[in-house]
């Protein structure tokens, strides 16, 4: 058997939270030390876990760890992940690497050179319902992509503290829809066209977000996609994916609750969606955590997002960006350094 | 090409409009004349339809008649049936033969002797659905019908009159399904258990009628089936048939009406069932004549239900009478003449 | 009662045959006379029709002709338009009044001075589901419309004959939904961005069309759409369009056909959707007629077509090529005239 | 906050082993001690779950013991629940009390003078969607149940051992549905007839038992219920219960599992049911726990079965029993002690 993965969290937040449960749910890690700006709450948080509370460089210095989780917030992402790689940690970092696509470049040129382990939280690559879709279309059962349909609509708007920070609907949202583009047809996007709109939250025009978005998307080798984005639905989480191919169409659908359906009158009345993005896509955290640790055991796992990924689809996602201000057409390699 | 069956039509009543249409619709065929007891009532049909009146004996010494169909009051049934065979004309005959099945028997053992097409109304088996169950269990796609399960359930109560006079649920609403069940399964029925009770309207408990049933129905060669009967569901048409072998199962499924699906907080809201049960069966009706006419045309139909399948579907009818009204199992063989 | 239209028919071909027939059976029209190019097919098709043949100019001619259908090729339609005005005839006229939108812009201008009744034929308003999903909207249902999906993808490429002669993906198929889009949400489209691709007929590339497109459409109040359209697509015919708003999302979903589902091991395969678009739409040219017919005889009909829309559709049209070909985004007062 | 009950398990086979990782995930749950007539294999479970392997007399010695958990073989249930009565424990005891009614009915006679508090393993209460559908009937959304249908299929046919000692299929697997339905409706089986017949697996003609039945089951207030299970399908795990009343009909589904929808040619291919009854039991186990233990700290806990529930379904169980082996209906009365 393998040796258990010692591992070091950084960030107390939310995700944070999710990172620890599986951490310790895990055969295969040990969560041992958590880190975070307010020592208060990583004393509190490591306590819950029976972790050590740690600082930053404490965990860096901490020959017994393995591998860190950089779960703080965006900012710190860039500098800690250069520091891990330098201390030759492994590294699972959450997305983006830095919302300034300039820098996230620099630093992912600067932590490849320490030829750590890293992959990037982009977790719906883990989704079993997308993971089947991909499945499906590399074994040619309806061809090669041509027409790609994905929706991505939360159910509630965040609190607008959590826009402003977010860098966009596009680098916050929309980006984990590039990663999957990228992922599920193995292509590579070359043309974006986005519009967008303020239409549930008009207060974050302020800074230049949108709360509603349309997208299309060329691919290389020719298929075209078309991805939708909105901050609020009134119905539930809704996140679906199609491709049609000159064999058919494969849909990775949206995802019901269970419970009890309702024949009355000129109605059938289903149980709704599932009620929040969270609900969707817990276990993927798990699935990406697994599959790092798998890897870090030598096994071959081949839909780890990478760093290259990362950069790609935040590519992408300035693409995108630029689309959406400007009402043009962009091409990514305009925007890719 | 064939040359056209010249029809004569009896009865002059919603089931008899229904047919004078197909017949007026059908390439193959012709309404010459109809007949009903109240004669005006026949003229202004006549009129509307472009054929002429008649009395029932003026349609069976007509020579140039080459079909009789027969969509009279029930009581009228076997006396007609007889008369039509003796003419030698083909017959297209409503269900029941009689609502006595000892009559019935009786008259379709004369009928017999003179060797002419009859095909009774057993309509549902020309459902499009119903006929790819049928297909598919033929093709062997599940193995061996070990467990079905059939649901017939009327949207709106009949009017009390009609019912006084129908013969009660068993020999009235299920007995359709007792054929059905033959026909998909190539099976008979041995052995019947049925409880019913009068919930919707229990004014009909006058009559020893109910209008919500349950029966457990054993085939000869082993496979189990249930059939529940409503006449109101507040919810639309309910029909569906599920039959489970080795291998699976296959639904022929309720249909819903196509409209706007709501998606709305924690609910999801599709369209109801169809609204009545004419909605589903109407273009069996067609299909039931297209089918006797090409068999009498040379083709051979292997779907028409005979005069021994409306006696078998009978005797099935009986016997869960029985059981109904005396709360024990009765073997079909006992009811058998 | 309302006197009968008597109605001339232009063009023989499949779409004239399918008015022919609705003609035929509406109570409240006469197909009196039929015209073609072709005068064999046109005397051929009065017989089936139990009409005369006749030439354009006759029916113009003939006071007792109350209706023109323009069903013929395209390139005729701008002329035929504009005489059957001058004749006062109340005119239906297929889509699209011509494929040069200048021209379309001026024929529309003079027959708007004849100021006879004119429906074009977007039928596919006539679409139950899409009417009851308008009237859901209209009702505030699910609040203003924010989000707009629509798919649009046939079953069958077309014969490469016919799309030469088509005026490309956007003027043929996309025009119909450009149409149902301004319908549906009362609002009027400002911007085109679309993509497009010669996927399975690289073919048409030499002139310039494509056979897979998407579009993002903006709404002047705000909405965002996306459209995508395919001309085959290996599992039959799709067409749905979803409408987000801040109390939901409304569903006019794509149709299956009727009839078996199995049960095997780990999948449940249902009936796939209809064969072909001319299985969907059928009903809709009967149902636009009856509208017309209706508005003809005094009722307020709101949801006909008229010469402006035929326009603004086409407006829309030409928007979206010039974005196709130039990869990038396109004002539709722009090409308007 | 309440004290954590201490719970004692008696049986480490599968069922054990999922209570003892229920006991130890739930916050107001300690596993203690376990026993097993096997006490390496106690030993090891002991090991495992961080308990203690003792005998059960130890386990009722042992005052610091709140709870006994009884999942041991079901000729040994009765004894343990005296015992475990006697001793003051509360009994979280597994179905059946006894595969003898008169047994059963003895023992719940002894046990009810120490007035301890017990719960008998229906776990299916705890199902999320059956429990929607009785809190959705018990507000009126449909009126009174008329008419149920119940199914109850296993995917996978259990080996011959398990099947010799179950008591047959009505006391092993249908009894959760006699229990359902009583619960369900708040309302009293009266009469009950029953088919069945072994055709999966003719070997258990041999201890008079079956593979396939069907149940009809007459309800006090007048109702009908109709029930069928199978012990293996071909199509995975199939339970589903509808309800009919006057105003509509509700349905707890079955459950299909998530995955990729494939579009193709004539067909629509969507994931099939859950693989197994675990896949969709597996969290009523915990829920009833959960329910269990809150009613023990004082909270009001309306679903939890109790001994009274356990005869009552096992008499209706033996109803049937007579029923399929005499071809009769039975009255439950009959066998009722």
């Amino acid at each position: 058997m393998n040796k258990k993965q010692r591992v070091a969290l950084i960030g107390c937040g939310f995700i944070g939270e999710v990172h620890a449960a599986n951490l310790q749910a895990h055969p295969a890690t040990e969560l041992v030390s958590v880190a975070d700006t307010d020592s208060a709450r990583a004393a509190a948080f490591a306590a819950r876990f029976a972790a050590c509370a740690a600082s930053a460089s404490q965990l860096f210095n901490d020959d017994s760890i393995d591998m860190v989780l950089i779960a703080s917030a965006t900012p710190t992402h860039a500098d800690l992940l250069e520091t891990a790689a330098r201390a030759g940690k492994a590294i699972y970092c959450e997305k983006p690497i830095d919302l300034s696509l300039e820098r996230a470049c620099r630093v992912v040129d600067r932590v490849l050179h320490f030829n750590v382990p890293v992959t990037v939280g982009f977790n719906r690559r883990f989704d079993v319902s997308h993971q089947q879709l991909r499945q499906q279309l590399r074994e040619g059962r309806i061809g090669a992509a041509e027409l790609i349909q994905m929706v991505c609509r939360s159910s509630e708007m965040p609190p607008l503290a959590y826009l402003q920070a977010s860098g966009g609907q596009m680098r916050d949202q929309a980006i984990h829809f590039f990663d999957l583009l990228r992922w599920l047809t193995d292509d590579e996007v070359t043309e974006v066209a986005a519009m967008g709109a303020a239409l549930a939250l008009p207060a974050i025009r302020d800074f230049a977000d949108v709360d509603t978005s349309t997208l299309l998307l060329r691919l290389q080798r020719g298929g075209l996609a078309q991805l939708d984005n909105a901050r609020r639905t009134g119905y539930g989480y809704d996140e679906r994916i199609s491709v049609m191919g000159a064999g058919g169409m494969l849909v990775s659908e949206s995802q019901q609750q269970r419970g009890v359906t309702c024949y009355q009158n000129a109605q059938i009345a289903q149980p709704g969606l599932l009620p929040d993005w969270f609900s969707r896509v817990q276990a993927t955290y798990y699935a990406q955590l697994d599959a790092f640790v798998r890897s870090l055991n030598g096994e071959t796992v081949s839909d780890l997002p990478g760093l290259e990924d990362g950069l790609k689809a935040q590519a992408i996602a300035e693409a995108a960006v630029i689309s959406l201000a400007e009402h043009r057409f962009c091409a990514v390699e305009k925007v890719s350094l």
